[in-house]
């Protein structure tokens, strides 16, 4: 399908559910898309960082992929990460994308090595040239330890190489002058603006967000269509209202023993406990060698279900 | 005065005019807080970030304070930064604020020594002990290089130690779980929630937040008040698009030239070149040894005081 | 051919040629092993940072090692870069390495996540299973934004998890105290630590480093080797010297424009003009979407080369 | 007494031995500089990082110089640090310190503010100028959050302005390029420079450095005073081992559970408590709110220094 020019709404990026063996477990991650589009997400994100993509090499991303195209089946379009150090990688990742059905790319700036504005406008020209397919910029300074400010991103904007960006930056000061000064030049009609920070998507969407990208919405994803449908509706009280259910139940992020494990082992772990709790996956597990969680961290996640209507 | 619990509304961070020579300009700083205080702010915060007063001795520091003492005259709150180090330190500001006429304290963890959360919560209980005045935490983690997390802040609000919270962290996420948890825990009726973050006011405000610390509220704070109110009054598309006025001309912070000088001495040498080409002060002058703006920079700050409607 | 235990001595990251298409040139990458081999280095590093790995794909990975490996025909150890976001990804390239022909690899810690200690040392021992063929761990906080502690490494060592330590963290303290403990619990006898800091390695010799990995060594590896053969000898004064001759020869990877590029692009630029100049390789060029340098910044190159006794 | 230029040796950052009650206590720091005097120091530092001054108001300041000075007698300079958020503050602590007769000053770049290179130089400059004494500069990126880079330092060494610099960076890289260069443009022979990283002490001496500044050196003196004569000497190997065992003594600065509280108070806490157990201070305590060392820690302290020698 199209990709809807700018894209809006509630775009999940989707778990990877794995078998206790590693695979990719496509039944699973079939039902999870299933279950969002149901929810009335208006599009899917394989392949992200809640994707635990960084730990999965290129068999496993394309099993990812083919899945979630075959899954969504044309009623929404798939947006595909295509995350890796540089250029010639990020290339490849999207070409194989475009090959599997994917209707969209979403793109960091380099990593690994030190970068410099003019390398990241360029990188994102050759992806967008090297993919034939509208691009996402991938705003993540928490992975990838650069940002992509306002004069980075608009001239990008400007000249059609980005269809958007998913800020996962955190930093709403910016975005806000990013969505003001795009307003300005006219761009707020075809490049999209999603919110990866979930905890703020009342005041994203206020602020001129076209929509927003939650991790938990793989957990909870009607609570945001709701969200969406109530901002965009202009019904403020109601949006803050939902934004504040999901944001204590953002807490099954901090489940996790933070002795044992990272704050990703945690969050991730946690979504995929809850996933499993709720039947929607058959396995919690994550990629090695992420630490797994342990049984009180389950309670945890377990309560906090409980606690946010989504368990009886 | 007594200080309203919880705190809301528009609380500037005042600038601190000075002469050429480098005195505080007694004057200049009255007519700015006179015309805070005629634009509608619920309170004066002196000696704060934008008050240079990392630049400031404690001689300078205190003619500040006796100054806007002086000139809020009890029609509204001060609020007294008592911004240093470490405990010894800021409980000698908070005395000498206190002795002053302050109505409150704002104070952030100890900085320049590496800290530690059960350090920093024993600080701020010393500083609210020895200060006997109403206590602020202001979490600022560019200065202060560590972060107030709900974890550390939430207990200080049960026990009374702190009446609020500027929050200028820029982590709106972590803004939104706190105020989630302040209000399941009842806290919110005394304890404020104040954002520094003075470009997604609107969202903080929806969110629950009680209130802004804008250091663009010293160029416009008419605007602020306006958009406080629409806030109050659930006009939020009007909040919005004062919101966004406000973001435009926050522009002008970027005015100086970024290879002659730093983002602060930029941003608060184009506060005061605002203040001056609106007549509220008498010299644009910043504390040495701040890089001053130059004419391109003042012409980009006339500008866009132009285009925000500030000037003719 | 089976590698030393502990490896010591000077072991250059190769820099990796590239035809102005962009291509790996074969023949100038071949002809830079023959001139280290010539110049006595006890290894080659394929496919490190300096090799500008992470802008590299799959294909030209495999010609960089495979040229590398036939050029050292044995004569000297191949340590081959298996620099990736997590263990799926790293243990591929370490089994293609391994397949090529490599006598050791290089993995960093996973990045673009955030991770933890546990997962490190599981995905270190998860890579040293897969590979089959010795481990250096690889410390480069500068890229992966966690650091390798004496805490998670001693006890890889101890395991015979890790084969050596790659230590380019630049920080000489915890260096000092990981050899001392290593020394203390009888891990140098074949645990090597090569240091990365190549401005420094006088010190870290004396402080019983094993060797050095140094960047500027693709340009003056004579000199390295003479530091290396001085600090064995005892000769600490002339390995003074030639390191601080070496030191002074390092600003050339400053040459670049830092408005225009960033440090990346100039230091691996200067390494390959220089390298050009020096009539080894054919062309200067780096990868995409690096910035080249200017005409300005080769002169400099080119000064530098001439002051260092490299170029007439 | 007037100062040598350059300083050299060993010049320990004392700790601030403190009453239970908080107060200085002097006879406790008599007898801590007494002994390093006679351990063969050439210079105290007094009110550095070490002597926890951040958390020492002006009062505790004064009492400590006082303290020192009289102690010192004359016999080895007393370098004073003026640590303070910038230049006004700065200046003051320095003509205090001046008034109470030190023999130079010590001060950071501004901080808490974000700064600049031209805004550091310029504070520098006024330090300089308003002190009336000899200027250190204070390079502590771990407290201060910018780096005093080469391009900032040298030309005010050349200019004078600067006597030396106290590198507490770790960037050995850096100092080892600053130092080359001041000895080319013919500085060395005025311009001090000393590491405050007190683990790589004798690869610093071996590039040049002309002492160093150790914490450590308030517990073990003698150690650091051996070291830098066998270095002067040319005995590397000598030098080395001193080092290590100085480097094994370290290891009490972990000693603190840091579960419970921050480094910074794990390592004051343990430098404070291995000189209570030597029978030099008279009381353990550190300055309010840092955490105290449990009586494990004090047991790892005591073990450490008996591994090492200092205890029987």
């Amino acid at each position: 399908m199209s990709l809807p020019a700018p894209l809006t709404g509630v775009v999940p990026p989707l778990c990877t559910p794995l078998t206790p063996a590693g695979e990719v477990d496509r039944v699973s991650l079939a039902a999870l898309a299933e279950r969002l589009i149901d929810a009335g997400v208006s599009g899917l994100f394989a392949l992200g960082s809640s994707g635990e993509t960084a730990y999965l090499g290129d068999g496993r991303r394309r099993t990812v992929l083919e899945t979630v195209v075959e899954a969504a089946a044309g009623r929404v379009p798939v947006l595909a990460g295509a995350i890796d150090m540089a250029t010639e990688r990020v290339v490849d990742h999207a070409r194989t994308a475009a090959a599997l059905g994917a209707d969209a790319i979403v793109a960091t700036a380099p990593f690994y090595t030190r970068t410099h504005s003019v390398e990241i406008a360029d990188h994102f020209r050759r992806v967008r040239e090297g993919a034939g397919l509208p691009l996402f910029a991938y705003d993540i300074p928490a992975s990838v330890h650069s940002k992509l400010t306002p004069r980075i991103v608009l001239p990008l904007a400007a000249d059609g190489t980005l269809a958007g960006l998913k800020d996962s930056s955190g930093d709403d000061g910016a975005l806000r002058r990013l969505l003001v000064e795009a307003r300005r030049r006219g761009l707020t009609d075809s490049f999209s603006v999603l919110t990866g920070s979930e905890l703020a998507v009342d005041g994203a969407l206020l602020a001129g967000a076209h929509g927003v990208v939650p991790g938990l919405g793989n957990v909870d994803p009607a609570g945001y269509v709701r969200l969406y449908a109530h901002a965009r509706a202009g019904r403020w009280d109601r949006a803050r209202a939902e934004q504040d259910r999901l944001a204590a139940l953002f807490a099954l992020t901090d489940a996790g023993d933070p002795a044992a494990m990272g704050g990703s082992s945690s969050a991730l772990g946690a979504f995929k406990a809850a996933l499993h709790l709720l039947g929607v996956i058959a396995c919690p597990a994550t990629a090695a060698p992420q630490v797994p969680l342990g049984d009180d961290a389950v309670k945890t996640v377990r309560q906090l279900l409980e606690e946010g209507g989504l368990l009886p």
